[in-house]
């Protein structure tokens, strides 16, 4: 049954029905708004919009998949401030002549990434439209603590990493060489493994700055070093290449460090934390704060791509 | 200058100069997320998407009037739950050949309708689409009273409305016809006069259910119906015909009743108030609840069109 079939009413009925809510959801989806509880007295809230062509491709992942990995870029964001999150808001343009089961199984995605985090699918709205879009607003709570923002960093932090990266941009290559192997990196393009609760621990413990990565550390980095006011140091031999993607790269004739350095949509958190601070479970220190500007690898200028523009 | 020569970071730095932060703005854009005051300690979130070709047309809007309705469709949704809006976020995708100017008078848009209710752009995310599309999600605050839902209507209940019906409706007739004027029909349809105080007004005089009239008076009459399990019935000479409309209607050869009990996009306000209550300033009694099911125009079934489904 196509979506033009059953309708806007219709399609929303299936959808919802699929949800579940959790603790934070005082009322849900059904009425002209959602109500989340906001304990803090603060809401942290994030968009982020995924694009069929240009950020997923339906015969590169499943509907599901396309659900966690739109969930996990909002989560992510929330999780980067230092705060919990409680809720997403999904606004969904898809052809008429969509299958409703690529729709419900895109809710199944979205709504178990949220649960994996406690927070839940609370409202959204439908739309045909020629292109597949998929808008989600992700919602968090602070918990008492002060945002972690870009312009904190100060020179004698420690850049410090949760998470992977280069794991998406590695399957993504993959996958656009026509390959569906190594599992390994194919799976992390398809649904991102994200440290969310590594981004309110870092919080609690002092960080002075946060950014999530997915755009490429690099470029994620050159933002909180423009706003800090600082030079960023990463330190190229705190990564490890796992040998799946060692094996892929030397396979494919890519450096993999342009994956690790340069490569978004693993959702990791980058943070600096005042230095001598013992740096809380799931984070490893990655690079050094300084003074100057801008972003270097071992001291020096980096010369392979640094990052993704959605424009160019 | 179009939008892919000045880049994704490029255009999202030259909108957000253009925008402004009220009191609700904790931190604004710029960062991985923003932080919205919420003294309530629960948020009311909302989100609506405007497809290009489907919801507005380039053609017969401007930049400016599209930002005025896509933040007055979300800012209704939450003064409908009884809220005061607080916060929008923006996921814009654009065709790389829009002109930058187009998303800057957009953002102008948007702004000035949220600062009208003491609300803020704080966030969002743009890219590159072949299809123009806009999907605002819009936060509010209860400010200590129950959220209003659209299954608290009872019967005895007066049924009210804050804010017009078939104006935006009647002049989206005239801009198909091809025609411009009449001026009070073509501005509504362009810049939605949403009655928002009235919502939370509403919620203090204690409405047992409220809507914000989107896809038709008479279909979101029937989701309070359904939702209430009652019959709801529309006095039909509680609604004035202006002139300008009567004379369309009649040049177009219209019944204007359709525009009025059926048009979507004005935005008014519709809520149930128990028998008795004085109604607050800006409503106006336009029919009753009863026992039963449905929705009915003075105790009859209405045989006209009845509303909007956005997939047919």
């Amino acid at each position: 049954m196509s979506v033009g079939g059953v309708g806007e009413f219709g399609l929303i009925d299936r959808v919802t029905a699929r949800l579940s809510y959790g603790s934070t959801v005082l009322l849900g989806p059904g009425d002209d708004g959602a109500v989340v509880a906001a304990p803090d007295a603060r809401v942290v809230a994030s968009t982020d919009v995924l694009v069929e062509g240009r950020h997923f491709r339906r015969d590169w992942s499943s509907a599901r998949d396309v659900g966690h990995r739109a969930a996990a870029a909002n989560l992510a964001d929330v999780a980067a401030m230092g705060a919990t999150p409680t809720a997403l808001l999904v606004a969904l343009c898809v052809p008429p002549d969509l299958e409703t089961a690529w729709a419900e199984e895109l809710a199944d995605g979205l709504g178990a990434e949220a649960a994996a985090v406690g927070a839940s699918v609370v409202g959204g709205d439908m739309s045909a439209s020629p292109t597949l879009t998929i808008a989600v607003t992700a919602l968090g709570d602070l918990g008492g603590v002060a945002p972690v923002t870009r312009s904190g960093a100060r020179a004698g932090d420690v850049l410090a990493l949760a998470g992977r990266t280069g794991h998406a941009a590695a399957g993504l290559t993959v996958l656009s060489r026509g390959f569906r192997t190594p599992r390994l990196l194919v799976e992390a393009y398809r649904r991102p493994e994200v440290p969310y609760p590594a981004g309110p621990e870092a919080a609690r413990r002092g960080a002075t700055a946060m950014i999530d990565v997915s755009d490429g550390l690099l470029a994620d980095l050159g933002h909180v070093a423009k706003a800090s006011g600082v030079r960023i140091d990463v330190h190229r031999d705190a990564f490890e290449v796992p040998r799946q993607m060692r094996d892929a790269a030397q396979a494919l004739g890519v450096d993999p460090y342009s994956w690790i350095l340069a490569g978004g949509d693993d959702h990791a958190l980058a943070a600096t934390f005042p230095a001598g601070v013992a740096l809380p479970d799931g984070w490893r220190a990655i690079g050094r704060v300084g003074d100057g500007a801008g972003v270097t690898v071992d001291g020096g200028r980096y010369d392979g791509p640094t990052g993704w523009d959605h424009f160019r």
